[in-house]
């Protein structure tokens, strides 16, 4: 084994990276094919949609009853009752038929006496398209359904269908090839837990990897894991990039170590764009070009990928298909302590949060980037940008959540010395009290004090009040 | 054609229909099934994960350098530099490796001086466990890393398998028949629009549902269309109610009209609990109970469809899977003009939702439980209570977004007559300036100026400055 070490050659702060990134993929959306309306939920409009079909497309009965041509009922009253003549003059019609030819209004079942099968009364006259859904009420064939870059949810679907367009134009969905890489890698599946020697780790960032693509709108296919051999991760990525691929993601060996493929892979098959990123954890992200196509070198650390992904993959992915930025919720916190932070990086901190006396309070979490429970555990992620230094006690910075704001909110915040059987009450709590969490941060004793002084989790017999979900 | 008429017999509030379904259908919650984590994104434990191999599994290099007994660095100094001979009293190490017996802490690379192939210098001790990623820092093996009830998201997926938790116990996905029913319906693909006749519908509302089940975790099934005839339709709902389904739903003759067979049917398999819910649209919903199953008479006028499925299927589908609640977005509005509402009933409104100097203006759509594209239009529903008779223009309601509030603020509002050239626009600024919408509301000249009287909409010269969305 050597010392030989590649140095990072361009690193940028985030912004600098995206734009990066987007100045030289902002061509690279991906083909338009035509696909059934209904395999289309969630997909992007590539053309507008017009309809071809009127909706109703044809004068309707809005109410179970006679559809009758007004004119006839004109005059009618409790005194001088009209009768109208089933078939002739008067027509039974449900809601949804078609108003038979000659006829312009419907007489609400309610309001009709049935004499006999050849005669009924009506004291009440009806005026013209009085329940009658006029064709076209809902949708005038030719007018524009959705404007491209529309992305179709269920309700446009149906409003699809209903005018008459039966496929779509929309963007494919990216191809996205993972290469996990790393010579101290085990699969799960060939992996038998008493046969791990020490050094083997369980590859698992691929499966969180295609899983945020999916979440992302992308298809991800995952290769065969890889060791850190340079001539096989060569070959791999440029089949990939010349393949079906519409990106490629290799994990791990993204560093500048001696035994780092990435770079040199993307090096030799293409150019590097960016070689680490100011932000913490990620650092040692990898952008590249190879022949026209995204490349990503992402750090094998699990928190690391997973921040990598989603400050780049993830947003790329979006634009590759015209797919709107993930809405994320962003709420401001009280802190339980203060943070300090390093300059010239910006650091995304997972925070747990806990709704105290109706404030949000966030407690940090431990920020090694090799912790994946840091990101499970955790219900917000505070980014401090590069240029500060810390957060004080009396700031309220602002946290992207990471569970829906009534889970924060379920959630019985207990601070303090960990304690297995809190571990155990947090399982039966969630059998016998659907919907109510239990959040336990293990800070020691001393920790739990101070959070109660600062008012940052509730004292003695102040739990919070966790509201029940409905059904 | 007869005039013959049901009833409805149990028409109820929405909350007390929600208990009634509740109660009865408290305990089913769907079986368990055991499958690999790989494929569990987005399921819900049905067990607690507990970690079965700790992570690290051993002690881990956490930089490049040289792994020694921290002892052995004790003392070195500028002045006085410690000689280690590699493979003996330190070994070169990469992030990740596991630590060599004997050896405790990691001297980075960059800390060391290579004098030969047999000794290296260093100038500074290590202390024992520096930048070493201890065993256990990240999961400890027998931790609980998730209670049951727990979904299973990206990073839970990564967290499992580092902890040597390769299968999950999750709850099965409901299964859900959709049985549309009409005399009136076509099949899209079976349909030449050509050659529709007045009276003809293209079914809709199945693709609609299956969509709507989807995002609630949901495997729905579509049966062939079926004419209105009680006999068909009771043979079908008896077979799925004792096939694999967990709940069924007929679409369409759930009201109490001539050919409305929903509650018949429903009648004489089971027992009807609720027929007709105080709520607009979206009444005729019928509630019964076959065999223990929940069944589901839905109306068939899209909107009302909708209405329905969202109001009471869809969360019962997500309580059948202990999967949460859908988090909606709601947001206060003001209102464009009064809105009128009748009592007894809780409506629905959809609305357009502009953002006029930073405050969000709602101003209603057509009221129509026939026309899809009131919902497809909309970017918000105001729930109007049934106590409420309405909301003046001095109110500020709440709406539930059905779009994220970016796509609302980067919404050219414009209020008038409508122009179809707008359509056109609207479809060009969409290629042109992606993720910058027009929304035109169509109320007619009029209309407009009283908007601007209103401050409901931008004045001449003052149209709200949508944001560039990034990459």
């Amino acid at each position: 084994m050597t010392s030989k070490r590649n140095v990072y050659l361009d690193t940028q702060p985030i912004e600098t990276a995206r734009q990066i990134l987007m100045d030289r993929f902002k061509d690279r959306v991906t083909d338009v094919e035509t696909i059934d309306v209904t395999a289309a939920q969630g997909r992007v409009l590539a053309s507008p949609a017009i309809a071809k079909l009127s909706s109703p497309n044809f004068h309707a009965a809005a109410m179970d009853g006679m559809a009758v041509d007004a004119k006839q009922t004109f005059g009618a009253s409790d005194d001088a009752p009209k009768v109208l003549v089933p078939d002739e003059t008067g027509f039974w019609v449900n809601t949804g038929h078609a108003l038979p030819p000659g006829t312009n209004a419907v007489i609400m079942i309610e309001h009709i006496n049935i004499i006999d099968e050849t005669s009924v009364e009506i004291e009440a006259p009806v005026f013209p398209w009085q329940h009658v859904r006029k064709m076209g009420e809902d949708i005038v064939a030719t007018k524009l359904l959705f404007p491209r870059g529309h992305q179709i949810n269920a309700y446009a679907m149906g409003a699809l269908l209903s005018g008459g367009v039966f496929q779509v134009k929309v963007y494919k969905k990216p191809r996205i090839l993972i290469i996990p890489t790393g010579s101290e890698l085990v699969q799960w599946h060939e992996t038998s837990l008493d046969q791990m020697v020490p050094g083997q780790v369980i590859e698992s960032n691929s499966t969180v990897l295609k899983a945020l693509c999916r979440d992302n709108g992308a298809v991800a296919d995952r290769h065969p894991m890889l060791k850190d051999d340079l001539e096989t991760i060569t070959t791999a990525v440029d089949q990939a990039v010349k393949g079906e691929y519409d990106m490629v993601c290799i994990i791990g060996g993204s560093s500048a170590g001696s035994e780092d493929f990435a770079r040199p892979v993307m090096a030799s098959l293409g150019r590097v764009m960016v070689h680490g990123v100011t932000m913490m954890p990620g650092k040692p992200v990898l952008m590249g070009d190879i022949s026209g196509k995204p490349v990503f070198g992402i750090p094998g650390y699990p928190v690391s990928a997973i921040v990598a992904f989603e400050q780049f993959v993830g947003p790329l992915l979006r634009f590759m298909q015209k797919l709107a930025p993930v809405e994320d919720r962003f709420e401001p916190v009280a802190l339980a302590r203060k943070i300090a932070s390093k300059l010239g990086q910006d650091e995304f901190l997972r925070v747990k949060i806990g709704s105290v006396d109706g404030r949000l309070i966030a407690s940090q979490l431990p920020r090694g980037s090799g912790s994946i429970t840091t990101l499970t555990e955790a219900d917000g992620i505070i980014q401090i940008p590069k240029d500060v230094e810390g957060i004080s006690e009396t700031e309220t910075p602002t946290a992207r959540l990471l569970k829906p704001l009534s889970a924060i909110e379920n959630t019985l915040v207990i601070t303090g010395s960990h304690d297995n059987t809190l571990d155990l009450l947090a399982d039966q709590m969630r059998r016998d009290h659907d919907g109510i969490n239990i959040s336990s941060s293990h800070v020691g004793s001393m920790g739990g004090l101070m959070a109660i002084r600062n008012n940052a989790t509730p004292g003695r017999g102040s739990i919070s009040r966790p509201r029940r979900r409905f059904l």
